[in-house]
């Protein structure tokens, strides 16, 4: 599992969180059997390795089948390895591949809890600064786009049409009350983003053009 | 200039920002001369890829000089030449080579401005996710450090190092009380993120020693 974890955004610590944050949930859930979302929380990324090397590759599809011909080694009943094989299968988010078991919902939520509030912001900006995304954009008139207007990838992008809309997307209550209490932390840091780099930018092109009249 | 800016935490919107900031500072700094000022805002990093090829070279020593034959080739007067070279020499945080001109400590300050506030911590962020940093360490207990108790890099110990500790740094009035203005947005998202990963954290081992108890 630590061989296959090897970015800032989807390290060691990020598989301990959602392992914690599953088991939070599951307080809630109690038929949920706690030692197969306990594998699927440890295993649901083993598949990104193959996915980094070639991004055609769906990291949960690939990882999916890592995880049951690992149990399998282990002398795992077929059953149950076929069990954490979907759950890892339909953690990412896909239109055409929901979570079914609630152990697979629960996976689900809690790896969307890491995307959410200020450890959401956190992971992003890592990640965008580790493939060379930029912060933000300007538009075609040289002013700093907020994110809602632009195609070119970069943060501010990033939380317009991903980070700031998935507080409505989870399965579990309990994880919808977690993802919840941390969303205002979240708009908090975007809005304060933007308030310091578009007034600064405000104020600095009014100067420069009173220079450029002068 | 735009050719030595390749990473997302120093990239061409970086020195814009320094720009602005630095006529923002310099509108009340009277006897700054902007010209001088706004070339040394302009090619401040010019000597970042060199730093970068060989870590051991200070980006401010080797860019003081680039800028300097730059615009001498411009046909610059060599004094004023001199001037700008001066001013991004002593842009870089070192105690042996502080700013002294007027000129020199705006830039200084709105390069340090960039490290305040919320685009501080995103830049820092940026930064990490590109050479590979966590976002945090865990100390030899396994127990989540908040940045304070570490010698290994991480975002939290640059937060509890360096990015909470810049405001008093200021040489301007103005530059003092833009970062001051910052400060909360900042302290706040670190705040925010260390709640959220010991409060996981917590509950969560909690939740494994009764299981393990089990």
């Amino acid at each position: 599992m630590l061989e296959c974890m090897r970015d800032s955004a989807h390290d060691r610590e990020h598989i301990y969180r959602v392992l914690y944050t599953a088991l939070d949930i599951a307080e809630s859930e109690p038929s949920a059997d706690l030692e197969i979302l306990t594998a699927a929380c440890l295993l649901h990324d083993i598949g990104r390795p193959e996915q980094f090397a070639d991004p055609n590759l769906c990291h949960a599809e690939v990882g999916s089948k890592k995880a049951y011909d690992f149990l399998i080694g282990l002398d795992w009943a077929e059953e149950r390895a076929a069990h954490v094989r979907d759950c890892v299968y339909t953690h990412r988010f896909r239109s055409n591949a929901p979570p079914h078991s609630i152990e697979a919902k629960i996976l689900f939520d809690a790896d969307k809890i890491d995307v959410s509030g200020a450890v959401g912001m956190a992971r992003s900006l890592m990640y965008h600064g580790a493939v060379g995304e930029p912060l933000y954009t300007t538009n075609t008139d040289g002013i700093i786009s907020d994110g809602s207007d632009t195609d070119e990838p970069s943060f501010f992008r990033e939380y317009h049409f991903k980070l700031k809309n998935i507080y409505g997307k989870f399965f579990t209550e309990r994880g919808k009350e977690i993802a919840l209490g941390r969303q205002r932390a979240a708009d908090d840091f975007y809005n304060a983003l933007l308030s310091e780099v578009k007034g600064a930018e405000k104020h600095g092109r009014e100067l420069l053009r009173r220079l450029n009249g002068m």
